[in-house]
């Protein structure tokens, strides 16, 4: 399965997919990283990984869609089957989603339908919540509301800050997205839709739930 | 610690507050069962447990507030401290609340803030999330909008369907409600405002949040 990565940061959740690819837990190849901002970490990271990288600087483009349809052409190019959002930045239109169906995901550091949108991490501190979690889903047209593909939870202390929360969270994230790009290249997920047109996800012989452990409680 | 339990139905909530009572986990009393339905299992597990239960229908009061004054009556009677809504289908008004400030509380079949209201799990079936559970909240004047006390989460898994879903929510509740009570029972919780006037929750020494644990999800 060759996937495409787009960045816009730091790429931390980018490093967690290339590890897992060369510790052979996924079964696919990065074929190419796409950064709408250059300079980032997270082209320093492809690059160290031998992973062919792009910028796109969105400031260059028209519109959204013609920034899109740049996006679609490199992965095109690159023969992507699946696209990863990963810490990327910009709002995606259907010129990427229609040119992917079902094939563009991501990862939001909540457990969906709580706290869509920018800085899910305050909003949970602010509501507060016990348990926070993250969430990988299909994109869709709109914010973080595509079909949930796995979550993990992760427990709130009295003492967290939005930094602690976060660190906690990205730690779930480093291991839930590799794992759900593995059942990906392995066909176990399949995408249905509900008599309301809804998008439902199936995921064969798999718990799509995942807890971090006692020990990672005690632990912060 | 005299707690007062409000019920509508079978009232399984109450039977594991009961039996926490009885066992010694749950430092408290349970002063009296107040039902707004005559004939319930939740009165036959009172009578059972040696506990004094009153049925008031709300159908014999001209309005929420004549009820729930009615409801203060009896509670006050009986002395109690803390009024635990355990399947109790009414809402609630200012008049109960305002008579014990701080110290009513609910527990609800999702992990707030998403789901609230009626067929939590339907919600979250429908949703598609895979992580549901369990919140014990302050009750406020919205609906399953007060501050958050514990949580519990749970798999959901393929199989599953409402009443699945809804059982292994419930033993979570059966676990959690009794604990949350003995909080109180010790003195660990305390209730601050917050600058924005959000109430919060502080809990000396223990973790708000449990997690199913890696056996139960085999299990089911």
């Amino acid at each position: 399965m060759r996937i495409g990565v787009l960045v816009s940061g730091s790429g931390t959740n980018l490093q967690a997919i290339l590890d897992a690819v060369r510790d052979r837990d996924l079964h696919a190849q990065v074929a190419v990283v796409v950064s709408n901002k250059p300079g980032v970490k997270a082209l320093e990271r492809a690059s160290e990984a031998g992973v062919p990288s792009v910028v796109l600087s969105h400031k260059d483009f028209a519109n959204r869609e013609a920034f899109d349809a740049e996006v679609v052409r490199e992965l095109r190019a690159r023969d992507v089957e699946l696209v990863v959002l990963a810490g990327f930045m910009r709002i995606v239109t259907a010129t990427l989603l229609d040119a992917f169906p079902d094939r563009v995901v991501n990862i939001h550091p909540s457990l969906l339908p709580s706290f869509p949108g920018v800085d899910a991490q305050g909003q949970a501190l602010r509501a507060g919540v016990a348990i926070a979690g993250c969430t990988v889903h299909l994109v869709d047209g709109g914010m973080d509301s595509g079909a949930i593909l796995a979550q993990a939870a992760v427990p709130v202390f009295a003492t967290d800050d939005e930094e602690s929360l976060r660190v906690r969270i990205l730690a779930q994230e480093h291991r839930l997205f590799p794992q759900v790009l593995q059942w990906f290249a392995e066909g176990l997920v399949r995408i249905e839709q509900d008599a309301a047109g809804h998008k439902r996800v199936h995921v064969a012989s798999e718990s799509r739930a995942t807890f971090a452990s006692a020990i990672d409680a005690v632990e912060s």
